[in-house]
């Protein structure tokens, strides 16, 4: 990122809401716990989602040692989506509705991410996810990381795409007598749910990312 | 659907979260304004996000008629996914910590849909957005249809993958002192925006919708 888009990554459509800065990326990919991974396996294309986080300039995958994907990716380019929706855009005119919307692509080949690298990798998802419970749980056994690949794409080629504010609206459509304006959303957590077989409280950290 | 899966579409991993019914498959589709369709063109294998919509037993986007996608939709077999991340699954071990979601994934070809119908189509798509207002704006012209492609692709090969629930802890984890639970989430309008240059008031539709 910071470099010039290459051919893939250069957004022709709606070209004026890319972006290609590393800040702007970055967000993107904090602010989500999943992406989609588009690869092809030589018969089909595939578009699998799976959990993701980011360290430093990597995008950070983990599944199944035995799993088709992980199998898939190690041997073949792919390309990983990030989505965020962030409200729906009404105009005065049915053509001019829009979304708002912050999307990243990025383009590469994942790497297995081994040994005490990987238990770090894994150490910081569980910490992206719930700050402060990674020292409360039952840590990892040998067998369950034995069981497990790490992998990590380099964000190097990289896009992204985001939309904001109102609708842009033809000139001659401004007197159409219909409001315009934006139906914005986020995702709100609901209050936490504790397991049936679970008698301890709920605690502060939990607490937090419901606030 | 309500057809065995083929050898595309049976789910091999967490095979015990897969659903091949209709009624999960259109929930998990009218649930959402957006899906990810992985495609290749020959050199690369892409990952887009764009708007989506049902109606019957198909799934439709629109786009612009030179759009690349657009192109290679029409001759190549593409993975339609769409997935909803409704909350995290905290388990005492590390390695148990999941996820609930709904995510379906669709295999097919898509086609165009030509004349009234592509008209019909995509008043169907705002009804989905804001019912209640296709009536109101400025409907589409000729020329806005014309430059405009609406795509549509069938649900006859398409798998679920659904989670939901508590944490699934191994037997010899259950005493282990931690909070174990789940932390939903949930897409909530805030409240709505009217454009800088509108003086109308916010119509009862869209309050409707804030609710």
């Amino acid at each position: 990122m910071n470099q010039p888009p290459t051919d893939r990554t250069r957004v022709r459509r709606g070209a004026t809401n890319a972006q290609y800065d590393t800040a702007t990326l970055h967000a993107i990919i904090d602010d989500a716990y999943l992406c989609h991974i588009a690869f092809s396996d030589g018969k089909s294309t595939h578009c699998i989602p799976t959990a993701s986080w980011r360290e430093g300039d990597y995008l950070y995958i983990h599944g199944s040692n035995g799993s088709r994907m992980v199998k898939r990716l190690l041997d073949s380019e792919c390309c990983v989506t990030i989505t965020h929706l962030d409200g729906l855009v009404l105009a005065r005119s049915a053509f001019n509705h829009s979304m708002n919307y912050r999307s990243a692509m990025i383009y590469g080949v994942f790497e297995v991410v081994e040994g005490e690298a990987a238990r770090r990798a894994m150490e910081a998802f569980m910490e992206k996810l719930v700050p402060g419970r990674q020292a409360e749980v039952r840590p990892g056994s040998d067998k369950e990381y034995a069981a497990t690949t790490v992998l990590r794409i380099s964000l190097a080629e990289a896009a992204c795409k985001v939309r904001t504010g109102g609708p842009n609206d033809d000139e001659e459509d401004l007197s159409w007598p219909v409001w315009a304006g934006v139906l914005p959303w986020a995702r709100t957590p609901l209050p936490p749910q504790t397991a049936d077989d679970c008698t301890l409280p709920i605690p502060d950290y939990v607490v937090q990312l419901h606030r």
